[in-house]
């Protein structure tokens, strides 16, 4: 069993959805990512920052489930990260209507001494400047660097992007992203090129449409899980990388067989968590459910053709 | 090994993508339904109709690969149906510039004899009057009757298409088809209704997004192939299909197993097919190439996860 260090954006998050409205709820990916990976049963932490706003209850759903949070600053005079977002009827894309940094401006990350020799660093989308100190205070190489970002970090820090981008093992990125990196439109292409730019493995998560591993010529196909209802899209991508990464830092297997399990792991925790807003789904999860689907995913792909 | 029926259109394309134009070319349902199943060495037989200015050398074309055109009606003084047709740039969608109904305005489709018994019955995407009429002339009710057909007969001629519905085993659609015929957004919603219509089986092409089989509650998925480059997605949908109801045909095993067998080889094929216009590809597609794929197409997704 290996460590998993996670830095990431804690938040509150105000949703709308086709199917509803939210409140104020915990949102960010560190959350989403740390409560998939406790999954597994993994030792981790979060790297983070939220305001004297962030009530204990969210720290203790952490602590509750063995996430170290001592590299969570809390700032007493600041407000937590918000973000208020509306989805179109479709699921598939979303308007933002506010958002305040507020201390996420200003974050300097600290980790943890104990997880400077954390086994999996799982960089969550984030600005790529936080990234590069969290790798550059790590006293031990990690054995894998997960990183996930998005199109805002190659729009408005490209430069400090591709310095991240150029010390990680995997990137984590939507098919549009992969695009948008590559200038290449095949997928098959700009995982090539994004290859040549660091990541020895490039996951392209394409939503409904699922995820490609892609590594050394080979690829890997996660769908997702076909759905009656899609409820809240928030936070997929962040639970994807949480199954991902914690599979991996539980298993410490870094092999490309291991990572085509973890791609579905990520893919079966992702598939419960657009269920319910936010991550209310995550906090209720059991392992009897997860099990579950994951032989559903097994019978949605496996197939038996004699290749003699 | 059993024997397949295919009726569809056999047509002139003229096709443009971003990446060249063709002039007329051999086109429609048929012929590519018809040499993709002929992979499997299966005993078939086209039903459909061309004019004096088809050339012996696509009928030569088809008996080569012990496709019977006893069925193929050839009018004397008519012109075969011709589509003209431009991709644009991402190639998922087109417009058609041109159709010429020609002979297969006043189509009424004659069932060889040594045919009405063929085991499987692949209905290609055609009026439904036609399927109708094919149906009907079965002297034995064949084990497997699969309809291909699309959202253009579902406008126009919407009470024959269900009549057709309600007598086949299974229906290929590709997902916006589905949403349309069902009402339902959800693709499992709209399976589950179109279930309800007659076919125990329903397939949801999604193109570069795969295909999903459907039956009695459980799924499987077919990723397609992820490709460098699409070339010319004419006919992918056909060969699909033809891939699929020829593997059945040959393998004469009707279980859900099988037919998960079936969806990937209909994928398998039907990914060689967009390399060039037309069927280019499948005309010179070799068994070695496909067995080569086939274990592409395994390694893409299968996984070994341990439930234990």
């Amino acid at each position: 069993m290996g460590k998993l260090l996670i830095v990431g954006s804690v938040a509150f998050d105000t949703i709308e959805t086709p199917f509803g409205k939210t409140d104020k709820i915990l949102g960010g990916a560190a959350p989403f990512i740390g409560l998939a990976a406790s999954q597994f049963n993994v030792e981790s932490a979060i790297v983070s920052i939220v305001g004297n706003d962030f009530p204990q209850e969210y720290l203790d759903l952490f602590t509750d489930r063995n996430i170290d949070i001592s590299g969570i600053e809390v700032v007493k005079d600041g407000k937590t990260f918000f973000w208020k977002g509306k989805y179109h009827n479709d699921l598939n894309s979303r308007d933002t209507l506010e958002t305040q940094l507020n201390v996420l401006a200003d974050f300097n990350p600290i980790v943890p001494k104990s997880f400077k020799d954390a086994d999996v660093l799982m960089l969550g989308n984030l600005n790529p400047s936080v990234q590069l100190s969290v790798i550059d205070q790590m006293e031990v190489k990690p054995k894998l660097i997960v990183l996930d970002t998005m199109n805002f970090w190659m729009d408005i820090a490209l430069e400090e992007l591709m310095e991240v981008i150029a010390k990680v093992d995997v990137i984590t990125i939507n098919d549009e992203e992969a695009r948008q990196l590559s200038g290449e439109y095949s997928l098959v292409k700009a995982a090539e090129k994004i290859h040549t730019m660091g990541p020895k493995y490039v996951v392209i998560k394409k939503g409904e449409h699922g995820a490609l591993l892609f590594h050394k010529g080979s690829i890997f196909f996660a769908p997702a899980l076909p759905l009656e209802e899609v409820f809240d899209p928030t936070g997929a991508g962040d639970t994807f990388a949480g199954g991902f990464s914690g599979y991996i830092a539980k298993t410490d297997d870094y092999s490309f067989d291991n990572m085509k399990n973890a791609v579905i792991h990520g893919s079966n925790l992702a598939s419960f968590n657009v269920e319910k807003f936010g991550s209310e789904r995550l906090q209720e999860l059991t392992k009897e459910e997860v099990y579950k689907r994951l032989t559903q995913f097994k019978s949605l792909t496996q197939f038996d053709i004699k290749l003699t």
